[in-house]
């Protein structure tokens, strides 16, 4: 079979959602997830079309809608151990790539996974589910893995998944209009981190630019331990950032860490400030900070 | 009736989507949208909770999933004619915070607004939608007025749509987790703003940041005259700028034009560049320009 670098993200015609597979093959044939034995499909330039999870890493976590997925690489082919660090290259870039640009990538689960919700025999394509976090650790093997979570997409009934086309058209006039929106991003907000923008006056930590706007300002926050699963930060001020939203950016993927004693740590250039600005009503819990540093291990050489 | 200055965002519990009720009275008392006079209930800080449809302004295009909607004040109160400009304060205030937010808006749709949409009589709550663009021209009348495009959030059936909980918890050491989350704002992107992202690796045209991933750069694609109604402006890379995610937030907004020398103008404080960086495989139709700049007319005094 020839496959292209990049085929398109999104539902695949006359494919459903809980539609069974015999074996890797008949799913590649279906061109729900191309490659034979790759666990990722996808490039570091475009972002993850699709991925199996089949319970070969030891580190996988799979909670129905949520799921923690180890990057590829790094085993032994013949006992299936991790025995090296994995590398950011390949499918592992792939998947940052999907959690910067909000691309939905295809889930297959296989036999092998979580017997919550794993078929009984072959593969069954599970629908839709956005990258919303990824971080480097030591895994439980000692080595160092990348792990992503994906949070299964909102949809109709078992068939009816918005189409998110794939991004096949040249560069020429047409006007496609809205079905031309392939990926997204999004920042959430809550009470508390609104409480903690305002405390700022909207003014971010790290650089102290603050966007003005028609009717004030505007900044993001970033939760420092993440919320959800497996990080379970809290929602509360302590584990919020008031943050522009290029540093925003930057803290989530672990580009910029903050110290204890507020140095800002970076692997992308230098700052104007040498460490973030405290103010009396919003203090920052330091355990929060050492949870992100050791939450991106592939920092260690950088910050 | 004692209301609150906020009162939470999202579907009100007990309250189907399609529902009606005989008067503003009724409505009021079912917490839909509680003003009995005003089209738009919120705060510039909060954003909007909800708005009324009615065909009030002549400016207004009901088209279904999608409003562009007019905001309030300089109405004559006997003719209901536009007779002064438009400001942007109360609840046009709060609709800008919307976007900014991403904040769901419940929208009710009243008899006297467009015969397709509209309830034959009465009131009638027709679920959330997203503030997803907003600008100022001239009117009809001559005068300035605010208006806005509102987009309906998918929904699973007509009573299912996501619960948004309104951010009335205290900042305690509870640990919601996603219950929490409020609002959110999206980026999309497309095939011909990836194009435009890699024309200038990734840097920003207006300040030359790079921001650093492990993976490679990140940057945002801008469609300068926008997508979808009632701009129409085309998906293709003349349209489109690549920029950072502050100076993009900036240019959504209106704090920042382009002159068709490229000059930058802003409202929003001085750029190290005096004009956007161009490259020769990214050019840009100036008419495009023109056009971001007549869109946002509450600019005339600054840019």
């Amino acid at each position: 079979m020839a496959s292209p670098a990049f085929d398109g993200f999104g539902p695949v015609p006359g494919v459903d959602v809980g539609q069974s597979f015999v074996d890797r093959r008949a799913l590649a044939a279906a061109r729900v997830h191309r490659p034979l034995q790759a666990g990722i499909c996808g490039t570091a330039e475009q972002g993850a079309e699709s991925i199996v999870v089949s319970g070969g890493y030891e580190d996988d976590d799979d909670g129905g809608d949520v799921i923690i997925y180890t990057g590829q690489g790094g085993r032994d082919p013949d006992t299936g151990r991790q025995v090296r660090d994995q590398v950011l290259t390949r499918g592992n870039a792939a998947l940052v790539t999907s959690l910067t640009t909000g691309a939905a990538v295809r889930v297959v689960r296989g036999s092998g996974g979580a017997r919550a919700y794993s078929p009984v025999s072959g593969l069954r394509y599970d629908g839709l589910f956005r990258v919303d976090d990824c971080w480097s650790e030591r895994g439980r093997s000692g080595f160092l893995v990348w792990r992503y979570r994906l949070t299964q997409l909102e949809q109709a009934g078992s068939t009816a998944q918005p189409a998110l086309p794939a991004p096949r058209q040249p560069m020429g006039q047409q006007a496609p209009g809205r079905t031309t929106v392939t990926t997204q991003r999004i920042v959430r907000s809550t009470a508390v981190a609104d409480f903690v923008k305002r405390a700022h006056d909207y003014t971010c930590q790290v650089c102290d630019v603050r966007l003005t706007t028609p009717t004030g300002a505007y900044a993001e926050a970033a939760h420092i331990r993440p919320l959800g699963r497996p990080h379970c930060g809290p929602d509360i001020a302590a584990n919020v950032l008031c943050l522009c939203p290029n540093h925003h950016v930057l803290f989530d993927l672990g580009m910029l860490a903050i110290a204890n004693d507020l140095t800002i740590l970076s692997g992308a250039g230098d700052f104007h400030r040498d460490k973030i600005r405290e103010v009396a009503t919003h203090q920052i819990d330091r355990a929060y900070l050492t949870y992100h540093r050791s939450h991106h291990a592939h920092l260690e050489g950088h910050v």
